[in-house]
């Protein structure tokens, strides 16, 4: 890239990236959706996505801790609010941790984190030591694949409740709330990179910031297909469906 | 574990866990060895594994960053000479080089790590973060995994050998090399948690240290199994054979 893009151009590039890598693209999302697994296999997938949730209030404080400007971190803490509750509102670790139980997950086990796949947890950490050691903008620009998690939100939510029996809308009570959620922290990050993304090699940074995140996410679903769906080898030491 | 082990009942503990959780076991690992991969696979073998060559100097580095006493400094800065080189030896990762060289690779391709999978970006950089982070006990326990590479390179050298027309001794300088240089490391180590975990919880520390490693080994052979095995769904941006 050798000269700048204006903010609209770099927006569409932003929103290319997630057309193309977004996880909504992987067959285990599809499976996921149309109604392909079975019941461990779901548990599977929410067992390890809850390793994610339980991390994401972690990445948002280590962001927090590098912000100077008050404005700008009361603006960051609501996603934490979001993740770890209020008194009006129990949050969204909590909504997760109603799905796995919903699915017949207990609970201890859950939050031990004991089960997950090693992938899950790589990927995860990678994800929070991005957000604490590079720059500030590109911590931001790694919280922009919310701005593709409308459209997976709605299919997620639609399939499941028309494909399993044992999923029900209160059940799925996470992702209701992330439909309001989610647009209007991504709207606020992309006009902050918009905004201070300005020279070629930062909006090369923000792009790659993408492109990481996208990995992240597609590499968590990677891990789960081999180890739950094809070919099906359960890493040692992993959930194992049978023994649940 | 409520009392301690003796110095000896923790190396048979140590073993224990190579013998059950090593790469050694991996489908993979017997498929590379056995001749049952193409030679695109072991491309992408050998490409993804340079990231892990790579990084193994900069894991030293940052343990031998936190060292206090100059003899375990200089025992530990052996280990970086070995893979970086000397004047009469162009080390470890210059003769991974020569391996991916022989196999076709490009070498700036190779180098530059762009074609990696980022399962094995997010593993190999989880070993170097848990060097920087965990305690000396653990970091060292962590290079505990070199007790088993003898077995695994032996088997690797024969196997590869022999089942493969692509390769030959001169291809594989660099395990011939490990064969004495692991030894005497994981002798070292070995030695080195023996008389420095002694209290319980520092023991089981040192295991979970050497269960850690074995992960962040297993879920490399992983990544490569479902990208270039089966299904064989490679992640977008990661090496494609066809277009090598």
């Amino acid at each position: 890239m050798s000269s700048a893009l204006t903010p609209d151009q770099l927006e569409d590039r932003l929103r290319g990236i997630g057309a193309e890598r977004y996880h909504d693209k992987h067959p285990f999302h599809h499976m996921l959706h149309e109604g392909a697994l079975t019941k461990p296999q779901v548990q599977a997938w929410a067992l390890n996505r809850y390793y994610y949730q339980s991390r994401i209030p972690m990445k948002d404080s280590a962001l927090m801790a590098r912000v100077d400007d008050p404005e700008l971190r009361r603006e960051w803490r609501r996603r934490v609010s979001d993740h770890d509750g209020r008194e009006e509102d129990d949050g969204g670790i909590e909504r997760w941790l109603r799905l796995t139980g919903a699915l017949g997950l207990d609970r201890a086990y859950v939050m031990s984190t004991e089960g997950i796949l090693p992938a899950t947890k790589f990927a995860v950490e990678a994800y929070v030591h991005f957000v604490a050691e590079r720059s500030l903008l590109e911590a931001i620009a790694s919280s922009l694949t919310e701005l593709f998690a409308p459209k997976i939100i709605a299919e997620r939510v639609a399939g499941m409740l028309s494909n399993y029996s044992f999923i029900d809308a209160e059940t799925l009570a996470y992702f209701n709330k992330r439909m309001d959620q989610a647009p209007r922290d991504s709207n606020f990050a992309l006009a902050y990179v918009k905004e201070h993304a300005v020279r070629p090699d930062q909006q090369q940074a923000v792009i790659d910031a993408l492109y990481f995140k996208c990995n992240v996410l597609w590499s968590q679903l990677d891990a789960l297909h081999y180890a739950y769906v094809e070919p099906g080898l359960i890493p040692p030491g992993a959930f194992q469906p049978a023994a649940s």
